[in-house]
């Protein structure tokens, strides 16, 4: 499948390595430069390279795997990389990765003598279902997540499935729960076929989520209005992620949103928005097809903090994206910290019933 | 006068202030803060906040003044007071400055939660004159001027002359050097009344700066090709002025575009792209109006260095823009080593004969 996003197309069939080889071979960098981390450098980047001969002249610049690879330093070591090779503005950055590495490697081409040509190749669930469509990149900062970041859209995204196989479990669930946000706050049908396939048929699932959300951004591609919908889960999410990091005990990204969907259906349902049937349904499909995350050892005074430092807070209030149905979202809600406080001890007690 | 850019206005009149409180009065900021150097904290603000008693209640933040500021630590410290200070989306930033101040609070600004909104007030003339249009800001990197930086349009550019009341002489003519540049690459008959007029009345000099350099700039705003008529002067510019700081004698901005500017009609007279009699018209021009930079201390070796790491260059060419006329730029003309070094040369005897 091809999908056209606002200025770059995402191939997510068999076609991406001729499609790769095409754009390489028209649009010749002057120099060109892979970004992985050590697991796609041993398990993508020989099939990346024996796909597309071009590139096994590109230098290989690889980082740490893991969320703490989104940082100011890390990102001022590959441009002191890309500054040494003399890499001008001509030049190309391949980010291989899952949301780590296409976050941190867009971020560094999008300010790197005012911005460089990338291409994404995601080789998480996450990154092919989710973080492919969007234009988003960022790094942490300050303990907070993305806080440093542009909207800048690659020239192209190559998605393939094949790249999953050498995931382990844990990582594909983190996707899934992206998957299901995006059904969850936008289409009740794929939700339906979602509760009932889980990790089944994953190729179909990730077209289905780049379809869905590109939809959403091409319609707010600055994220001003309509695209918060797609923050359903994320603003507890991301205070737990960040959380996680504090106490030693790292979040995936996608557990920390799974928690954080959980939380914010529960604040849906204390705002009236949902009945207590959906609440039930969306908690008892979770439960079912996932692990709860244990988030006992967060510090709640570390979770309440960092809420505060969300994005889409408005003048010091906590804003939600919160659900209105299945597949219906209704954003900037605002929500007093007692109910948030209710979500997460709602959260914590599915969590220990799972156990 | 009020000058269209592509998405925010230029105002350059005594309209500025009743214009900048209007706008705080119809998109009032979540928070606003004001970037200044210790030179406009003093001399600067306080008008500011006459003008507009609105800004009273704006957090200050300080930096030193000199293009030391210009860097990744500064900007990392800028954005750890907008987190502290739980700054979100609906912030304003407001700099209030020179080119230093502008480049480094609109990079800050544009990747701080992936952009928030910032205003510029240019304190120096170079930063009314040549600054205040186009969108570009950004920090140096690893010794190489503007490495890391965005394109992002301030939401308002508020030039207010006065201000240049508070600068020292040489700060005038380093702003003056680069109103020099856009009449040589774009105006003939701007050229002929600079020359005459040199540093009396400079608003008008802004506003028509201004005028031309926007018509260049909209019809490229991504600096992809004519664009680069703009960097006349600036490809020797930078190199002299990162060479100047290593050599500790750091030169102005300005004052290395002027060498700058010297140094590339050579080339473009060793070029054959000007007669000798238009070489000679430009250098008694500069050697009349201008007291020649002393770049004798510079070390040649990182002269050349610095040369090569130039964000125009391609596939490690030295790529110039270069005059074939007063008034008129070709880009993309590249030059070898050995043309330079005579350039080079040809600028230190003048230099040195001015004495």
């Amino acid at each position: 499948m091809v999908i056209q996003a606002n200025q770059y197309k995402i191939i997510t069939d068999d076609t991406w390595s001729a499609s790769l080889n095409r754009f390489l071979q028209q649009h010749p960098p002057s120099s060109c430069f892979i970004l992985c981390d050590e697991n796609t450098l041993q398990h993508c980047l020989p099939s990346l390279i024996t796909s597309c001969p071009l590139l096994a002249e590109a230098e290989i610049i690889e980082v740490e795997a893991g969320e703490q690879s989104k940082s100011l330093e890390i990102a001022a070591q590959i441009w002191h990389t890309l500054s040494e090779a003399q890499a001008d503005r001509d030049m190309l950055l391949i980010n291989l990765g899952g949301g780590v590495v296409t976050d941190l490697g867009g971020f560094c081409a999008s300010v790197y003598k005012r911005g460089v040509n990338f291409i994404n190749v995601p080789t998480s669930l996450l990154a092919m279902a989710d973080a492919s469509v969007g234009a988003k990149n960022g790094i942490d900062f300050a303990g907070i997540k993305n806080m440093i970041g542009t909207f800048t859209e690659p020239v192209a995204v190559f998605v393939n499935p094949h790249f999953l196989r050498t995931l382990p479990q844990n990582q594909i669930m983190s996707g899934l729960a992206e998957v299901y946000k995006i059904a969850l706050v936008s289409d009740r049908r794929f939700w339906s076929k979602l509760i009932k396939q889980n990790s089944q048929d994953l190729p179909a699932h990730i077209s289905a989520s780049i379809v869905l959300k590109n939809k959403i951004v091409k319609k707010d591609p600055l994220d001003k209005g309509l695209r918060k919908i797609l923050n359903f889960g994320h603003t507890a999410g991301h205070a737990l992620e960040s959380a996680s990091f504090l106490c030693n005990k790292p979040l995936l990204h996608g557990e920390a949103v799974l928690a954080g969907m959980l939380m914010e259906s529960h604040l849906s349902w204390q705002k009236k928005m949902i009945g207590k049937k959906t609440l039930d349904l969306i908690t008892g499909a979770f439960m079912e097809n996932f692990t709860l995350p244990d988030i006992s050892l967060i510090n709640e005074a570390d979770f309440f903090r960092l809420l505060q430092n969300d994005k889409k807070n408005k003048n010091k209030q906590l804003l939600f994206s919160l659900l209105n149905d299945i597949g219906s979202c209704k954003t900037n809600v605002e929500v007093k910290e007692p109910l948030i406080k209710k979500a997460f001890d709602y959260y914590k007690r599915q969590a220990h019933d799972q156990d």
